[in-house]
């Protein structure tokens, strides 16, 4: 099996509810997100789908969504809604606390299917890392 | 299946005894351990395990056996006794040569089971860096 | 399953014939490849394979071969005649268009096989990095 995949950076604040230390503090990281695809067959000019064209899809979405944003859980809305109110950003609300974990899997599950619905390829791993020491993978079914 | 991956980096001498070439030689790396966990369920927060429990267990322990240590053969305890006169410190010992391969063999089923006892999650892969270049991976069984 | 991966680095020019942007362009990478071994049971060292053979044997093809070389499509034969008429290289020529994609795909199933033929080994796996950002992976058959 040949996979290709591609790496892509944003920065973004989160904090995680009910943490025991100091993850309940809202923080950052610069995430580094690699996304891994494959494909039936190699397309006509040999390549599982172009690098050029998951940063143009998937880097836009991170761009609106999540670089230079914050991620919280939908449990944490009054905080949210503070942020909002001083800086004019729109948070970007999870439905499960915004751990590595659950982000990976709402890219993997929720966002990639949507972006790369027209393209022949199929998203099939994610890994994401919190930082350069820390990370999740996660295959998908 | 999801994974948390946390790295860990140390500094330790090690040789090869019946090496062909320089390996013979007692010399050093900064290695980097990066190990990973699955959880049959992500816990109530969202993570397999805390990034800094990794970090405080496994850390911990390559803190105190490891890092700024000397890895040696159990059959290479003569040279071993020597440094141990001269510098005071406690050479850790392996039952084979102290290649990567051997040593991420005997942090994943010797020393991580002991570690991660009372933790809900299995150690299930290790990739251990001997060199930025260097490098063995093992998966459990 | 236990392996041993080595990173080898190189520099090499190539271009997308048929591409739809700017890969059509003569341009050029530092590319990464990481090649991953097995073996039915560690060496009496405990060793899949040396890291040091795997430079040796890999490392020499690549400096012969793709290193501050150009990488093309045999039927870019036109330019490849060109660039070695002005600079006296010998162009590598592939059957197909050297994405990283066929380009993983000819080193793991032609290369590998012929250069370490005498080698308890088996190369399972390779990884190639385009850029930092952009890479290919394929695992043997």
């Amino acid at each position: 099996m040949i996979t290709c995949t591609r790496r892509l950076e944003f920065d973004a604040a989160h904090r995680i509810l009910k943490h025991e230390s100091k993850c309940k503090m809202l923080h950052g990281h610069r995430y580094a997100l690699e996304v891994s695809f494959t494909a039936k067959k190699l397309d006509n000019l040999g390549r599982v789908i172009d690098f050029g064209k998951v940063r143009e899809l998937l880097g836009a979405w991170i761009d609106e969504h999540l670089d230079h944003n914050t991620i919280l859980s939908i449990d944490d809305k009054k905080l949210g809604k503070q942020i909002e109110k001083s800086t004019g950003q729109k948070i970007y609300y999870m439905d499960e606390n915004p751990t590595a974990e659950n982000i990976a899997k709402h890219i993997l599950e929720k966002i990639c299917p949507k972006i790369f619905a027209k393209e022949d390829v199929k998203c099939v791993a994610i890994k994401l890392y919190e930082t350069p020491n820390c990370s999740v993978s996660l295959t998908a079914n």
